[in-house]
This record gives C-alpha cells, structure tokens and sequence, in this order.
C-alpha cells in the first residue's frame, strides 16, 4: 500500500493518494478540483487513479469529483446518507456511481475501504477505514476522518446554518457531531491513524495543528473538544458553536455545485494576457471585478489601480477575498507581480469556481498604463481619534465577532470582513467608514473592497492594542 | 526603432517586431498563430502591439494575423493586390483592416511602412519598405521579404501549383518572380537591410543560409538565383523550377484557411494527459492518429505503439510529418519522452491547423501500459537485396524526384514522402513495400506511416550509398 | 508545532522537520549532505533550522550534519552512545555539539526532543521522543526511530559486518536488536506515531511498505520481525540474519566519513558541460569513470560510449551502481538525457560521497562525437545455453545469493552485482563472462561495469523463468 | 555560414556566434564572462566553440576569453596593435594563443575572418571583417565593429581618460577614432553589414539605437557622428568628447583586469542562502555591502535594511550601480525580491568581476528578521525649498554633468551620480546632503549610497522640472 497526503497551503486542505502497488490501482480522497495534481502525482508512484471518493459535501472548494467522474476507468463512490437534502444531484444516473451507506465497503486493488457515517459537520458525513489487506494486515491502519475529526480539533458543525443559512441546523448538529466523536471512534484501537482533510489555517475549524496527521489514541488524549465530548455532551454543544469564525459568502455557492453539478471544464482555464489597451477598456465595464494580488499590503496601499480589491496571492488570505467580495459571474481581471503567479492564481480561483477570468497583467505593466491610480486613506492606529471618526462617519470593526466581543471600541459597528458583501445596507451612504481590525492586515482587505465599490473607506492601519484611549481594556 | 526578428527553427521561419519606442506602439510582420510569444517579447521590450501585417498568403503554418485580428486597439494591413483569387475572405467587413495596394503607406508610431508588391511567390505577395523616421532616416532601413528574397535564395513559385494544385501555374509564378526581382528591387540601395521570412530548414526555398538577415548589395552580388534573373529570364524560370522539394498536402489546407479563415482559439489548446485506461481506449477508434516524438530513431524502431506514427519532435521532420500524413479531423495522440515536451508539441501542431489533440502521454507510461507494440521490420541497407525486393514486393525511393531522377535502383518506385498519403493507389496491397531514402531517416517516417494504415512496410536503413550492385553509379 | 517529513525516493531515505511556530526554530532529524533542500522548506514554512540531530552513523548516504556544523546558528545532537568504536571524531571540540546519552533530554522552542538508545541497527543508535510540550502534551506524539523500526520492517543488524568488515558483529547486533525492540518500546502506548528513516526501496531493510508514517500499536500487531522478536529471541535472530541484500561496498565509506570526518564543500558542486573535445580528451584518462544515465536498458545496449557503466538516473540503481563501481577518487563523467538531468545525478553522487566529477555531457552529443561506441553482447535467456556457455567461460550469477540459494544454473558462480567490484579475482581473464540476474536488468549494470573494465562481459538478457533445460526448478 | 547575435540587456552589449556548419566549428566575439550561455547556445546549433576573440580591451566588463582560455580545444585571437602599453599580459605564453596585425587573418571552419586595426575608442581595437567563403562568397559579408560603429552612433574616445585616468588621452583617441572611420571603412562597399558590440542602453556610447545590426551605408547616410568625421575632423572631435556620461569607477578596474588579468572561475559562483541568524551576523561587519535589488524606487523607499543600498535588478542601474559604489573586495550581501532572481545577479556581478558574495535573502525574510529598518527621508520636487536646503546642507545634482551644464540649482554641487564614490571629500561630514536628479530615479540610487556609508542624505523625488522658483528656465 502506499499513501500520500496532499497539502494545498491555501485552503490548508489534505487531499489522500492511497495505492495498490501490486494492481497500479489508486484512490484518491476528497479531490480538488483542479486533478491534474493528483493524476502526475499517482503517475511519479506509477498508479493510475481508478477511484475517487469524498468524505462529504464540501463548503470551501468544488469537489474534484465531477471532472473526474467524466474520465473512463474512474469509479466513483459517494455518500448516501444523510437524507433527501444531502443527496448528490450531480451524479444521478452515472454508470460509474456507487452510493454508499454507513457499513458499506468497496476496495481498491488489494486495499479494503470501508464507510463509517460520521454526521456533524454535515448530515452526510462519511469517514473512510482503510484496511492494508494486501500487506496482510487484518485491522484497519488508518481513518480518513474528513471534516470530522482533525489534529487537535473537531470539524464546525455550524456551517451549514452559518454559511449556507439553513435554519436551526447548528445545534442538533453539534450534537450529531458529539455523538459521533462518542460512537462512531469507540469501536477503534488507539493505534489508528487518524487522517483529517483539513490542517493549519482553515476557515473549517478552529485551532488546527501542523502535525499533519494524528492517531486516535494521541487526539483522545489530547484534543479538548474530543475530550470535552466525550464527557459532556451539553458543554461541549455549548463551546464548539463559540468562536467560530465567520465563514465568507461563497461557502453557500460551494454547498449548493458540490450536490447539485458545475461545469466540467476539463482543467483550470487558460487565460490570456492583457494588454494595456485590453484593460483600460474591460476596466470601465460595470461588471469587471480587479484583483490585486501583490503581497505586500504597503506596497498596495501607496499605490494601485482604482476599483482594485487587494487579494495577496501567497496567503489564505487570497482565496477568502475572492469567496467574500466576488461572485460566480463576475469577470475577473488578475493583476500579478510576475507571469510566473498567473498558474497559482488561476488554480485558486478555479479550486472556489470562479472562472470567469478576463485575463491577467502584471503590476509593472498596470503602472505604466494610462490607468486612473490611488492610494488608501490610511491612519495609524497610535493617531486614530474615534471620536473624532465617529462624527465624520461609521468605525466598522472587521474582526470576527468573537474578537469584537472581547473588547471594542465604543460604537464600532461589528461585521466580519468576510460578512461584508451581505451587509453593505448596514454602512452609511455619503459618509466615511473607518475600517479596522486587530493588525491592519484584514482591514487592509475589507478598505480596499469597500472602495472599489465607491465608499469612502479609511483603513486604520496597526495594531490595535495601540490605539489611545479607546483600547480593549477600557472600551463599554 | 526597435527591431526583433523572431526565429521559429522548425519552420524555420522569421517573423518580426517593429517598434517605435517613443510611442510604445509595435509591429508584427508574419506572425505564426501562436501569437502569445509577441506579446510576451512586445511587453518584455515596453511596448504594444498595435498593427498586424503579412507578406502574403502562407503556405506553411496558420498565419497569427486572424488571432490577432479580435483584439481590441490592433489593426491589421493586408494585401490587396493579386485579384479576387487571392483576396483576404476572413477578413471582410472587419471594422479594424486596411487593404494595401502597391505604394500603400502606413505608420506604426514614428515609423512609416510602405507595402511594395512583389508577386512570384504568390500573386498578391508584398514586401515591406521600413522607414525609421523617427530616428531622422530619410531612406528606408530595411525591406521585410516575406518569401519573395531570402538570404541566398529566392521564394518558390511553384508551390501554387505543386502545393495548391492550381494548374499552370508555375511557369507564370516563376516568371512575375523574375519581374519582381529585376524591377521592384531596383530602386533601393545596396546598403537596404533584407528581412526574410524564411532562414535555413524551410520548404519554401532551396538552399537557404543560417545568417538571419543580409543585404540588397550582398544578395544582389551572391544570391545565385537572384543574380540568374537579373541576367537571364529564360533560364532563371528554368533553374527555379527543378529541383524544389515536393510539398507536404497540408500547404493546400493552409493556403485556404489562411485566405478564408479558420477558428480564432485564442491560444494554443490545453489537451489532458492520458490514463493508460483512456489511451487504449482511443487507440481503437479508427479517426485516432498516434504520434510518437521520440527523436531517436533506433529508440522508435526498436519498439513502439502499434499504429504509432513517427514524428521526431526536437527537428522540423514533426511538422512535415505531421502536415504531410495527418488531416484536419484526424484525433491526435501524442506520446513524448517528457511531461516538458508537451507545449512545443501542441505549439507545433497549432501552428499548422492541427487542433484536434485528444491527449498526451509518455513513452515510459506507454511501455508499462497493455498495448499492442512491434517493431519495425528493418533491413540495413549494405545487406538489401533489390532484385529479391522486387519479387517480393514493391521499392519505393520516398527522395525528392530530383535525388530519384540522379540516380536510382532499378524498379523503385520514387514518391516522396512528403506525398505518400496522396498517391496511395501506386502501392499494391498485401505485397512488401520497401522503403528506402538516402540515410533512413526519411524512409523511417514514411514506413511508420504506412505501417499505421496497414501496410507491411520494411525500412530499409542507412547510406544509400552503400546499397550493393545497384548503387547510385550504376543505376540504370 | 509543524512536521514534514523529506523523501528522497532514490534512497528511500526520510528527514524529518520538526519546527515550532511560536519561537520560529526548527529541528532536522538524519539530513542529507544537500542540506538546501530542508533549510528552504524550513524558511518555506516561516522557520528556521537551528538544531540538528541524527538517529545513527549512516551507511547508506553522507550526512548533512557535517554541513550543518558550520553554520552560524545551529546547534547539533549527536549520540555518545555505544562506546570509544562509534565516537564522532568530526564533531570533537565544536562549540554548538552537544552530546546524548540515553535520556538526554533537549528543546527546540517549545518542543521536547528525548534521547532513546535503541542499538542494533548500529551500536550508537538513537531514537528520539518528541512532545508537543507547546500545544499542551504531556505524553509524546511520536518516535523518530531511525533505523531501528520501519513500517512493516525492522532495520539490518547485519551491516556493520557485511558491508563495514567488522568481524563476529552479525549475531550480538541482532541479539542487541531484538533486545531493543523488546524493552525501549514497551513504556509507550498504541498511539505513538512512528517516524522511520527508511521507506520502500532502501537497502537498509528487507520489506519497507510505502505509508510513510505508522503508530507503535499498528507495528506491534503487524510488523512480521517485529512480532518475532517479542516472542522468540532466538528465531528473530535467525531470521533477521537471513536473506539480507548485500550492500554496496560504499557503505563502508559512508561509516568512516560520517564518524571520522569529510570535506565540508557548501553544496552541491558546479560541474561544467563538457565540449566533445574536452570529452575525448578526458575519456582516454585511466581514472576517469563514465556513467550513462540513461534510463532504458534497450537503448543503452543499443550503442554507447565505449567504457560506460550503465546507472539509470530515476532509479535506486543510480546511487547503487555508484556506490558499488566506483570509488571516492574516481574522476566521473555523466552523460545525461538532457541537461534538465545534470543537478538529480550531482546532488546523488553528492549524497554518496563522490564530489569528483570531471563535467557532463549528453548522449545526443556523444553520439555526434568521434568516440568509440560499441553496443552490449546480448544473448536473450530464452535461447541461452549455458553448458555451451561454460566452456566458453563464466556463468555468474549476479542476484543476491539468497536468490542463488532458492535456485540457480548449474556451475554459475554467485556473485552479487553489488559485490562485483571486490570479487574480480574470481573472475577469469580472457575468456567470457556470462552475466545473468532474474530480469536482465542488474545483469545490465554488472555487465557494463566488467565491459567498462576490460572483461569481454555477455549479458544475459530477459527472465530468468525462461532459460531452457536448467531453469529454477530443475538445477542442482 | 550560422550567425546569432547575443544581447545582454543589462550591459546593452552584443556578442556573436559565428559558426560554419561544414566543420561545426565556431568563433565567439566579443564574449562576457560567463561563458557557459555561448557555450549552450553552440550546442543548441550543433556546434562547438574553438576560436574566441575579442575587438579590444573592454571597460565596461570581464572578457570572457581568459574563461575561454583554458579549455582544450579553444584558440584565442588578441590584438597586437596599440603599442606596449595594451599589450595582453594574462595571455602571454598561452599555448593556443595568436597576436592579430592589421590585416591578420584567420579561418574558422569555412570561414574567413581578418582583423582591421581601427583604433579610436582604444589604441589596440580591432574589427573584424567575415567572409562565408564556404558559402562561396568572395567579399565580406559583415564587419564586426566593437565599441567603434555603433547603429546610429560612434564609440566613446574619452574613456581611456576619463574611466582609466589615462591623462591627455582625450583628443588624441577622438582624432584617432575620426581617421579610423574616415580611413578604415573606406574600401568597404554600402552592403556591409555592421554588427556592434553594444545596443541602446550602453555607457559606451551616446546614442544607441534599438536596431540590432546596421549596413554600412546606413550609417554612411543617417550616422551623425560618422557623417560630421567623414567632413570635418575638429568639429567631429569637438563634439564627441562633449556630453558623455560619466563612467562608473569599475571601468578602470574592468581595463586592467582584462589586459593584466583575473581569477578564471570556471562559472559564475555558487552562493549560499543566508538565514536570518547569519544575515544579522555578516551585515555589522565593515566590508559588507547590501545590495536590495528591487526594482520599485517607492518600495525601497518606504521601508529597507539599514546599509543597504537600492540597486534594482531588472535594469541597466543594477551593474552601474554595483560597479559604481562597490569595490572588487567588498563583501556582498544581495536582497532579491524571490528566489528566482538569484542567478541574474550573481551573473550580472560576475560579469564585472565582483565575486566575493556572502550570499542571499529575500526581501520577505528580512522583514521578518530582526534587523535595522529605515525609510528614505524623501522630500518630492514639488515642494522643495532649496534655499532653505542651502542653509542646512549642500544640494547635490547628480545628473550627468551635461545636464547640469545646460540649467540647474543655484549653489547646487554636481557630481554624477557615478562618481560619487571617488568625490566624497567635497561632501560636508555632519550636514544634510540633498540629493537630486531629473526624475528622482538617480538621486534615490545615490541617496542610498550615501546613507549606507552614514551620510545624512534626504532624497528629492519627483521631476526637476516641477521645482518651485528655482526651476531649470530661472537658474543662473
């Protein structure tokens, strides 16, 4: 047997590769959408992927599973549980389709893959138990726990009233979720590794580790929300719905392709370069959308492109800027550093299925064109007068909410900068609205969406323990 | 005045950046259709392109002019000379052409070109007269050539005829060629810069140099065909006739669509890689053509895919072989050696038309795969036995007719191989064909092809000068 | 804290970085001697090294310690373990080298690094117990075990006298091994996670799997040796002992440079491309050794350089060939596929000690060259006779003698192909040597290092299954 | 006959690649010094380099032909004109060396090439007249010129005095150089076409243009210097030692090393990554230098490493700057903006012989270090008092000294922005230095320098033109 585990920094997503070496066969687990990762990966370990499977309906990228569902040889294996509404639309009446159950068991070359329904996170939830039956083994190695368990966490059983605004659902699945962190783990010896879709940096759960994978007998010793689970079920319902973070906007677009179909594309599209004249005639059209993606937020806020939504490329950061402010059809234009960001941008993109991308250009290139330029209006935290600022307009607080909770200051308005787009009827027409937040660095985003689409933002700019007699420690 | 000439060393062709760096606007004389590589070296020097031209209606590759033609801020300068036959279809009603007549004048910045008609080549064929008047010239720089005078050797004007198969032809090509070489050169002095559209490698002339550029007075001095016409008309029509090597049918294809259009794409396809599942999947259908691009001859001769066509990638035999045993519809396979050859293969097939790829994979991947292989049945020439060939099958010599008319085994049939999949019906079915050529390599290419179509083809390889009894000297 | 572990696929080797995120400061365990490759993963991941360790005295590779002791910054960890034999000489005197006993205990930010003695593999041997002491752990996450426990295997206790010569260590290393697995893993539970220094392919195990990381409970149920040892001291010994491949003689090298000391170069060193003059120049110099990188054996057999060992660059075979072929003050000339290939074979030969190389050059340049190129004497297994071969010379049979042992050709002689180079005695001059293995392919390696020097070598090529008359089943 | 012309853009200098494909041998002129881009380039072409010469003793780099001059295979062509005082040292004795007379001549393959002693821009340079005899031509086709035709301009008389402090060196070389092109070209026929050893952008000559090649009676008509030697030699030597930039102090350096000789490298150094730990370690050493190559003036501007002096890769001001405030000892410290960029800056300051570099960071990792950091102290244009500087400083104008001549400052102190280094004794120790130039690009460049060696120097940013009162129509 052989596994691999595939790490995307950005959406600090695993993906797995577990082969048969004796059959060339591969599965490939909770797939991307952009495959082609996957298929030189398993051809480097001379596999040929002959399965895919996911452990659950995903919220923060396209499933690969479609664009593979449309290659010969490829079968694919997914969730039937869950009920009526967590029923995969898409792969209705496909040949190459099998729905599992919990207890349902398909294998892959010589290896043994078995379903455990593990609700929570979502109602359909399958974890997957791998058996080396090849290598002789009669116990299973490893669980690929999804969105269900992670290092040192549990998954967010609040996303789907949170970002998909399904009503009452955060409760009962909090408790789903304690019950299969109760039940459904019981039966499994300490030594099972333990493989999760999610490490470091996610939006898909709280205080993920960097230890990329874990086994059951280390998170049952020190994961807290497991352990707290384990013992209290109401303690537990109560602490994992606290704090989460909140999710952005296209979480509820990702829900809704991954059950119900998006286009196949074949790949990650291919986009032309703009030349000056190109952009200087897209960016006039209402509908035109510019990211900016240099990564250095001083560097954008000197000076950039009017309209332009500051989204840096080699971050987390890039992809929640593009799923808050952006929508499914809006048309896309890149502005990268170096030709040589086009692919990664393009991936990132196309991972959350926004692929209507007009074209790229370079910073260098956008600089020298006849463009309307701007700088933010910026102020250091250390000279902000929020007096002052609340009779010129609104302060806006764009920490999540459980920061704003902990100590604001007097009569900023809360809205989570991945809230934004969704509560713009909240911000005063005609006024300035100050934007902050703890570092800069999350206002820097929320100021520069703000203005491109004509508000006069001011993005307050450092950190927020500095800010003079208004700091955490004495706000109302 | 900017000036970049940009080589295509497989077809061996020039085309040319022209730019006025004061303005930032730019020139491209000849684009092939991959037009990506003259924004990234318009861009890399600071400028824009902003005007398209061409010399004439090209034979050899898909003309860049109709890509460029839907870009916003560029406007193309075509022929208007030539008569209806050969008037520009695609471009009709475009709101952003010119035509150009004899004498037309256009600017690109500071910079002033004048088309001068110079038919031969073909009938409405202009070249360019450059004149750097922002750089204070008075007197033209340069003359861009197209395929009317190379270094060292003039254009072809048998190709409207061999290549198109428009009757007689020739002789009124080669003799408009010889006008245009006495007449339309005359004005301009020696020291005129000579830009061609073709170097070394080319089938659009004979014997061309690897020195890029030249001069009027050096060709006027050294250009034996040159110097031929302006002595003696006779035997310049003559001389200019013999020898041209045969054309590949695809130059047919690319003088239509080159006049009356093609699909605009938008840059060169993305083409998936292949499972080894989907490869032999494809292999059987009877529309797939299998390319190996192996550039090793041996390597290929020794074991390859069954029905695999051979097309050394790294030479211009890709393209010939391509353009001369492929047609528009045929769904290509393309098996390289690396993941890394794969652009230059699809750059390649694009630039002659050829846009149906299914798929690549790798000759190591094909080798684990279970497909059907054989080798090339292969008689080294020192040991062929003509007089036995003969019983037992049919000689094809696949030389050009000039090389077979010099010298010849007894019976060998001579087709070119750039014309076998013309003149099929010569070869008996279900006999031997014994292919030979000078050195192998050509006689390799064509038996891969009739291999592929079924016949029992045997390469005969090496020096044909080491044939015994019937050599080069004593045939008859 | 932040785990990645580091494949090197040719040697099936694991480096493990181990950082903490808060301090910044980040540990490797067992690098390579290319150290670039984990300090810009560290710096990828926002760390930076400043501790290094290693589990052994490698046999196998160079280790990067010695290279990592002259940096500024970084402390190393070396065993003291194991007595004044298996004493770092290198290290002595070094201000930032600190010393481990069995229990020693050192942090790297707020991580926990335990000292295990766990001989057998080598006397010194350590292993080390990493806790997460700054994500709140009590207990420890994982063993790096070096190459004591692998997953599905346990390491070799074999080596020090079979590939370092020392005599009467066979039997106590195992006895010392068995004792090891026995005792220093009992205190820990299920769950601890594995960390081997070896995967699949290495030659320092008998059956290494392909899941990189296992768990302590999974190992102690299905690890086949390591199940013996718990039960039966005496049977694992025996069995341990048994079957084992025979190492390279580079091995005994790698133990005397890794204790006593090797030039500290700053990296892979910078070898230039050599002209085809320079080539032949070189070639005809009695210490220079060629190396065909090449990766098909057909082509290689085909025609190539005369003298030239065949080492395919994408394989084990590479470092194995090396390291069993040559030795340190070989003067080495690669020949490559192309020049994409030169840093993998440096960084390789780097990795074994062999910084001497002369330049590379690539086979397409060879063979335009006016070298002496020859093709291997080749005789397929199915029409093989080998009593005719015995009177004309050698059978040697070149598999491990394992291999030999189950079964083999009357009168061949059993010499290991990583063994030829210290056995040449036993070879006869001027008759021919037979050289055989089960698939033509080390028979491939061996054949060419006896052609290269000197020895009129015949490669038995094809399955050994199929070698008429005396096959497996019926020799003596 | 194969030509290829190889551009460095940075250097804005031409060498060639002059091959016969009959031999497949081939000469380099002119060639930089790190040689392996020829080397390839041959290869690329099926050839091999084994003749190498050069017009003459360069100042602006390293020749590449003492790399040359060790390899086997390779014969050396240098000027024996010029007297004793540009006699070759480094070559004396050399083996495969030949001294060139006017008149001398050499063949490489088919190739004819004969010196033409036309001294001017240095007493010993020579032109090189190439006949493609092979290609049956009795005349030359081309001349390569040197540094002394140039496309639309002359080469510099002055050097030799003002770079290498040659004293009364000035009108002597101008009348030369007014004889050589009145004399030497004369028996040369308008077709001839020119090749230069340098393109726009070089400090060797005023005018450059972007035309790569030229002909010779191209320049006979439209090359203003050449027209006004060819008519009246005190008005030609009057002009061309009017207005010539400044050069930079590595120019002297660069004239001795070429005839006196350098350390032959074998390639361009290989250079450590440094971590951050060693990074703070080498930057409070006095000989280090830093050099943060990034290309945006605003971005050095608003936040570097103290020391550090602003050197922007992507340009011609990266050498300059280099070869203008470093000296050939000097520690050197390169900050690139990724990795990628590395090589270009190790080439770049290869190729004018500064190899003693420490190593390289990144601008993200020394913003993460904890390392001195300060911002420019800029003023812009517009709002700058310059009698109020006055009474606090001195203003320094950096522009060329022509620029200054033709309007600047009252009280304004000039001194190119070159030349900084070798006057900072006019500069007052304890006072503001003001620094400006035309559009804030120089003065930034400058201030840097100044700064890194603890000046107090203030940056005047923006367009000299914009100066309040004092502007260049006002000035005294």
């Amino acid at each position: 047997m052989l596994l691999r585990q595939i790490f995307d920094p950005y959406l600090a997503q695993y993906s797995y590769l577990i082969g048969c070496q004796k059959t060339g066969e591969a599965l490939i687990i909770d797939p991307e959408r952009d495959i082609d990762r996957y298929q030189t990966l398993a051809r480097e370990n001379g596999l040929r992927i002959t399965a895919v499977t996911e452990t659950h309906i995903h919220a923060d990228f396209v499933s690969g599973a479609q664009e593979f569902s449309r290659l010969p040889g490829v079968s694919l294996y997914l969730s039937d549980e869950g009920g009526p509404e967590w029923t995969y639309a898409w792969s209705k009446g496909l040949p190459n389709m099998t729905l599992l159950k919990d207890g349902s068991v398909f294998t892959v070359g010589n290896i043994r893959i078995e379903a455990v329904h593990t609700p929570g996170h979502t109602p359909e939830h399958l974890s997957f138990l791998i058996t080396d039956s090849g290598g002789g083994a009669t116990e299973p190695i490893a669980l690929a726990t999804g969105d269900f368990l992670f290092v040192g966490d549990v998954g967010r059983p609040d996303l789907l009233e949170s970002a998909a605004g399904i009503k009452n659902m955060m409760e009962p699945s909090a408790r789903a979720l304690s019950d299969s962190l109760r039940q459904r783990l019981a039966p499994y010896g300490d030594y099972l590794q333990i493989l999760p879709a999610h490490g470091a940096g996610s939006a898909c759960g709280k205080s993920l580790g960097a230890v990329p994978i874990s086994t059951l007998g280390y998170e049952r010793r020190f994961n807290a929300p497991f352990k707290l689970a384990m013992s209290n079920d109401d303690a537990f319902v109560k602490d994992i719905l606290h704090g989460q973070p909140e999710p952005p906007p296209y979480f509820a677009t990702m829900k809704r392709v991954n059950r119900d179909g998006i286009k196949i594309t074949g790949g990650v599209p291919v986009v032309p370069h703009l030349s000056v004249e190109q952009l200087s005639h897209v960016i006039t059209e209402s509908q035109t959308k510019i990211l900016d993606t240099r990564d250095n937020k001083e560097h954008f806020g000197l000076r950039h492109t009017k309209q332009a939504i500051w989204a840096p490329l080699h971050s987390p950061f890039f992809s929640v800027v593009a799923g808050s402010y952006l929508e499914e059809n809006d048309k896309i234009v890149l502005i990268v550093e170096r030709d040589s960001d086009v692919d990664n941008a393009l991936r990132q993109l196309y991972r959350i299925g926004l692929d209507s991308i007009l074209g790229w250009t370079t910073t260098a290139e956008t600089q020298s064109a006849n463009l309307p330029f701007e700088a933010n209006e910026m102020i250091p935290f250390s000279s902000f007068n929020s007096a002052e600022a609340r009779k010129e307009g609104l302060i806006v607080d764009v920490r999540l909410k459980a920061e704003h909770d902990a100590g604001h200051i007097s009569g900023a308005l809360s809205i989570p900068y991945t809230r934004l787009k969704t509560r713009l009827a909240e911000l005063p027409q005609g006024k300035k609205v100050f934007v902050h937040c703890a570092s800069g660095k999350r206002a820097a985003l929320a100021t520069s969406f703000l203005r491109s689409i004509g508000y006069t933002a001011v993005h307050i700019d450092g950190d927020f323990a500095t800010c003079p007699a208004e700091n955490p420690k004495n706000v109302a």
